[in-house]
């Protein structure tokens, strides 16, 4: 991806507003990297060009339109990179797109390079950052929901959510031929920001006893109650699984010991959730929700982002994708409780 | 599995009417096997065990309610099974039981048994079997939606297909290294019994330059004139899926190639698409579907199946579930031929 | 497994020579649990069987041969456990086996069920605590080497190494999705107690631009300056494998940061590594060893481990099995750092 | 890899014999491709770099030495390919080659391109192609032995077989679900050409009733009675693993429902056997023998394949090679039928 920057730069005025027929999108991956922004990219250059409009990938996402490494993408380019994990347009977290000076910069970008609109592709950060940008400059930015944490607001899925799901749950199947061999107690660590959603799922798809979120206060002494309660009926082994966002789990597996005198083994699964091969369903959300982003970016609607909601595609303001989003956690949690 | 038939049989008229208190349920899966079935087992003997409610396994599908092949199911029975695929339980195709005289020797198990009601976890085949049982016998069965073919009308998705698309797509990964290698056109054969879901969903996550499925009509003239044109522009290889449903991938690439003059090569994927540890979201359904059939019972609904439908639990009038499902295809094939 | 204890125990001197014909043997697993240990039990039990030779399974290593946790094991108790992780006999750790009086009841076991001889499956500290066993009460022990960490001395791999390091190595791709991505530096920590065996094994196949094991010295200071040359030239994302037994992650992620100024990132991999589905050839490896366990212990031949050595099947007395295993680093070494 | 040709051709002299110092060497492709090429010509380009030696890549296998399709790899072009599948390089089978004709213009592009020795990276059909080109031309070719077939002679292993065998083992653990669940008779027929090596280990890792390999005869009748009387004892499901070379699935379950009037059912697992990603083995092979290539090549052999035996890199002559490799069958076969 790192060719020379051959692209037409040209000192015509931005034509950064919808309603007119556009010519040329640029794309970005920016914050954390999640599985299916190779394809999401695919699909934006594909249809982009199917539609006779040409496409800047913009490398290493906010910073990059700041300074300006842009390189044209075809059909071409994106090949093969369907199933591949991570980004080609590399991301990157961007302090300086924060401040009025950078985005004044990132303006000047998208005024030579002729960018008549952009495809976001990121998670909240990423949309807070779009929806500023379009305030001020009047960029027509289009957002495509890419996060693990499942975080957007408005809409069903984020598309490296079922990816990053997938892969923790089988570091707790793993874990789990431990747990059940020697009998122990492990508090497992997985990722989601501020929000349980990828604990409460692997904890229930992985037959897991107890999980820990953001959403709902836990009780460490009824935890332990639990297990003393289980272990008299001979239950032998527990796998706790713990959210980043509500608890560290070195944390809760020391003081279970503390309170139950029982040994415990901790993880944190950590970064080996955000790569890999996206799965089927992360891929075909992130093609959808990349080709729709150019429909809709061509048909003049901005500041918004696209998603699936009961599977129908629309669009969300970005002043609504980037509140909290609801999880509706009770009847989940109670079921994990009830297959124990 | 095997271990002999301690249950306590009873001579008591059968309860098998809804309205009243259950006392004793069984759960059965039949038809083809669909990874999550052990999870969604379960899922329905822990529900009913929270609600005091016996759960006897019947052996074998409706072959074994017929022979009386049945055991008692307790919490500890369905430990360890959750990402297991297969069925714990076994299944079977059973011709008997659509005969009466096979109805009524199964009719007599579950008198003989006392079984208030019935969860019948399988696919399309199955619930017309339930449905039936209960006109006949007004036996009270729920169908619990298993199968990797995603065709129960009604409902968003059975359970055991997500699973079975990850595998077929990891298998078309693989092979399109020897594709781009060796650059040829392959034509891969995958299963859906009369539905194209699983082709249509692995081609457009795959990647793949074509898709032939029941629900559309196809052209290989049209295919090949493509592969041609491609060839043309430098496109070097090809993958085809092709849906069980709608053609042999023997005979579509024996076709190409007397068109085309080109070399291919074919692939059936065939039964590794049945079994494997179940994805996340297969687990997910299937627990979720095997607690809220069991509930469902309980509140006296029957000849029914649980389904999600935009996220919401609900339940199906059997006749409906086993009419024709709708696939909307049409856009869905023009993404892929635009990603292409 | 935890069925009620059956097995017929007899007053009868035990008979734990070799030399006279076995009628009964009993096997265990002890230490970590390795991917395979199942299918070394399957092995075990199947051609004890084929040579008419009872097979008692003791649960939970030694600490339930000092307890008398044992039960028969047929033929068909262990079925369909070749591919599941973990161990169905349970493993521990026993600090009481340690001691005479542990070792006195644990023999007494052995005199009670008649034991004629052990298989033990496991790895060093198993090994140490068998030939403990053998030189004090002259019980048969034949060892089979199983664990992830590879250090058997006199053999050429134990049989759980294969599917860690593959473990470990998906990982770490996982990983460099991101690493590449967001052009990081990550601290990548594996397992393998004092060796570096999975370390060098993965940063060579990984692809990793260093790796840090107990066998060699490092130099921090040299690999913050290969990494500030390695940026200069343009190379953006480093992983660092470091072996669990010579450094902690969190401390080189640390000191790297504070030598170079750069943001790293840190992930312990941990209990992953040590359960999961064994690959083909942990399989492969536990089924021929457990297999010839029998045979040479009926054979005569106790107080050894089996092993391959350069493809020929043999064993090593345990006190040699036992000694510190070289490890030929330097040629690995120096292909990682060419291949950067 | 599809760039122009911008090698520096040269009018001068071939100097493709050895002795000499080496400026340049070429690196190919061939056969039927294998994972782990990529990582290979990975360690090819990266050893002879560091070697200042300069490497083209040679597109299409013999083919693109025929056709002049070369092109300059630096370090940079083999980054992020080590855990591909497939080749960077393509690969072709190619008839030209084996004539005089083919091989007189294949030298030309040899000389003209001043190609001092040349790296391999294939199976049997591919040595003996070189070992041709170098017989009649004194063309310095040094092989890497590529396949998954295994069936190189006088080395223990060829560097695709390892993920060839784990593909199928995860493919027969999928069916065994199925053929467990519903008690059936799978037929599953592996690849391997002309040797059963594939077969014969999955077998044994399957946990697999049967195989049947070229290596030795096979008796349907007495693979019925076994079935038969194995359903007498309650066994109820069975997997039979027959290698290409020895017989068709089809054929076999064709057979065997014929003789013994048992349902069956037949997998052919053909093309996701050869892609994916390569495992940590196949990795670590693919690079230790590039690398290995690379430095006897620089050091005078010739005419020879790089291998392991018995954990020592070796040379063997190409002539020996290309020998029907040995197959200790007879070991393997009664474990895994004492096992079943």
């Amino acid at each position: 991806m790192e060719g020379s920057m051959d692209v037409q730069s040209t000192s015509t005025e931005a034509r950064a507003g919808a309603g007119e027929t556009m010519k040329r999108i640029a794309v970005l991956t920016t914050g954390g990297d999640a599985p299916g922004m190779n394809a999401a990219i695919r699909a934006v250059v594909r249809t982009a060009t199917h539609q006779n409009v040409e496409v800047l990938g913009v490398l290493h996402g906010w910073s990059g339109l700041i300074q300006g490494e842009l390189k044209p993408l075809d059909s071409r380019a994106v090949s093969g990179i369907i199933n591949q994990g991570g980004t080609i347009l590399k991301t990157a977290r961007c302090q300086e797109f924060h401040t009025e000076a950078g985005q004044k910069r990132a303006f000047e970008t998208v005024q030579q390079y002729a960018i008549d609109g952009m495809v976001v592709i990121g998670g909240n950060g990423s949309f807070v950052a779009a929806h500023e940008f379009y305030t001020r400059y009047r960029v027509s930015c289009i957002g495509v929901p890419a996060t693990i944490d499942n975080d957007i607001n408005g809409i069903d899925m984020t598309f490296g959510v079922d990816t990053a799901v997938n892969t923790a749950l089988h570091a707790i199947d793993n874990i789990r031929d431990t747990s059940t061999s020697m009998e122990r107690v492990f508090v497992i660590e997985v990722m989601g920001r501020n929000t349980g959603y990828i604990a409460l799922t692997v904890a229930l798809a992985g037959g897991c006893e107890e999980v820990i979120i953001p959403e709902r206060p836990y009780d460490l002494n009824a935890i332990c109650q639990d297990i003393a309660e289980g272990h008299a009926r001979g239950k032998a082994s527990w796998i706790i699984v713990v959210a980043e966002g509500a608890a560290s789990a070195v944390e809760i597996a020391r003081k279970i010991t503390a309170i139950s005198g029982r040994e415990t083994r901790h993880v944190v699964l950590g970064h080996i959730q955000r790569g890999g091969r996206p799965t089927a369903f992360s891929r075909e959300l992130a093609l959808r929700l990349g080709g729709e982003a150019v429909h809709r970016l061509l048909a003049g609607e901005y500041d918004k982002a696209v998603g699936f909601c009961d599977h129908q595609v629309v669009t969300v303001n970005l002043e609504v994708a980037i509140q909290k989003k609801a999880l509706d956690v009770e009847g989940i949690y109670r079921l994990i409780r009830i297959l124990t």
